[in-house]
């Protein structure tokens, strides 16, 4: 598989009557204190809320009728579960989203309202149940990120923001597994390699600096006390993903979760946008003096999601900025 | 005077280095609550986080040096307070805003932080004490919203609104004293007269619904329990802002605090943007049915400010929409 630029490109005529395209905001108030020309890339304005949407379509949009009448399976409480069933729900064919039985009545009942049925397991059983499925009744299992054609959707994000800001000198990324990251870096370099990309994820989930540290995908252990980035939680790089990003991430930041509340109250409260913790990862690695930027660098950072319900906003009570 | 978009105009010309040209987003993901084609006028996300810049700034650019020398001076202890003293700083004068001793601590140590001079003194006395700064240093005393030049810097975001957005079919604009919607609603039917504008005011403090139905600027009385819409609090309109209005707004909505809660909570949760309880009541009027909109119509609601403290969001607690 050769996945490049030209791979994004034809995600994103596949996916473009269906995905919005994002604003990307100049966000002078925030340059003070953040020490750069601060663009805001908000895919918290996607669809669902989430940048997964895109992804999830790219996926859906390749199968072919046959496939669709047979139905999309997915295993997810959070964003591609919504992706995968307002993707299903466009396209008039059934999801079936595979949830822990610990999860929230809220998330299940928002997938639910999306059409979609959902199988509540036990979370250590959810891929077992979703293989199940697919297996009785032909459907296709869409993974979360370690897939090319859900790397490529996520990519398209990478095309908006170098036509929106050609200008840009940096791009920051919040990673996990790797979908969105392999993705837009593939698509940045490709239309200009001098601008520089960073990936940004949870100091206690340090997986891409680990594994890009040793040369190989490489699992890190679950920490005790999870992180407010709870978009973030894979314990390891996708197996497809990590050679994508090892090629095209300029470097990482492990960024502890202090500095994402921080850096979520600035942007609620400076610049009137409310984004998931995860998705502040990228201001609060900056904020953490863990990559470096200079008063004339335009920094775009990637706010990846905003999908949290009002109470957590108490995570913000007591921080300061 | 004749107060026309003209005047907008050559205001926008005189401000147009200082003034951020605010983003204007169509925000699809609130079609399906407001019945419309939603379009945002983010003017929360101007210079000192509200449209009272503009005006301010419009007003301070035609000062000549030597007036500039003697000092500015203004009776606000909010929006109008923070946007002259910041536009007195760019222009290297000094300010001197009056506010009253029951003014949160947060906000005095704000407008000092811009380097103004703050004198606080009993509210009733606020004009007095300001007139007497001015004619004691020959100061310039600029009002929040009776005067032709800040209601046609203020008006500028009209002229942006029908630049970023020419197919809007309807305007909907927060109103108190009627800087705003007077400067607005000229620029926009000066450019196209068939775009309709509405103004939304609070249910407490019906000032322009009730003078519309005089035919004469009439003055209400201070309602007993205060509107959460902090930012609308007078209680005539302005004497030179009410010819302005009533000559250029198809009608006007009184908007009770429940709606512009529910707005307010709506236009964060599911649009993702943060703003003052007052700059959500156009998004209010709709939501309690006291303005009809149809599901083709392009509606553009003005995001006014975003001013608020972390604390105040503990009003949206138990606020469903």
């Amino acid at each position: 598989m050769s996945f490049t630029v030209e791979t994004v490109k034809e995600a994103r005529e596949r996916i473009r009557d269906y995905v919005t395209e994002t604003p990307l905001l100049r966000m002078e108030v925030l340059d003070e204190f953040l020490g750069c020309q601060v663009y805001l890339k908000l895919e918290n304005m996607q669809k669902i809320g989430a940048f997964k949407f895109r992804g999830a379509m790219n996926k859906i949009q390749k199968l072919t009728e046959e496939e669709l009448a047979c139905g999309i399976v997915a295993a997810s409480s959070g964003n591609h579960g919504k992706a995968i069933a307002y993707g299903a729900k466009m396209k008039g064919a059934k999801a079936t989203i595979i949830m822990p039985n610990t999860a929230p009545k809220m998330k299940v009942e928002a997938i639910k309202a999306l059409g979609a049925e959902v199988i509540s397991c036990d979370a250590a059983e959810r891929f077992e149940v979703a293989a199940k499925v697919c297996e009785e009744k032909g459907s296709t299992m869409v993974p979360p990120y370690d897939d090319y054609d859900v790397m490529a959707g996520q990519g398209t994000l990478g095309l908006e923001i170098m036509e929106q800001c050609p200008e840009v000198d940096t791009v920051i990324v919040p990673a996990s597994g790797g979908g969105l990251i392999g993705g837009v870096s593939t698509a940045i370099k490709g239309v200009d390699e001098n601008v520089k990309v960073y990936g940004a994820e949870p100091s206690v989930l340090p997986r891409y600096s680990v594994s890009l540290e040793k040369g190989e995908p490489t699992m890190v252990p679950m920490p005790e006390v999870k992180s407010v980035a709870d978009a973030l939680v894979s314990n390891r790089p996708g197996l497809k993903c990590f050679p994508v990003v090892r090629d095209h991430v300029d470097g990482f930041a492990a960024v502890d979760d202090t500095y994402m509340l921080k850096a979520m109250k600035m942007l609620l409260m400076e610049g009137k946008i409310l984004a998931e913790p995860s998705s502040c990862i990228g201001m609060g690695a900056v904020l953490q003096g863990l990559i470096s930027v200079s008063p004339e660098e335009k920094v775009c950072f990637v706010i990846s999601g905003g999908n949290l319900g009002f109470d957590q906003l108490e995570l913000l009570g007591g921080v300061n900025y």
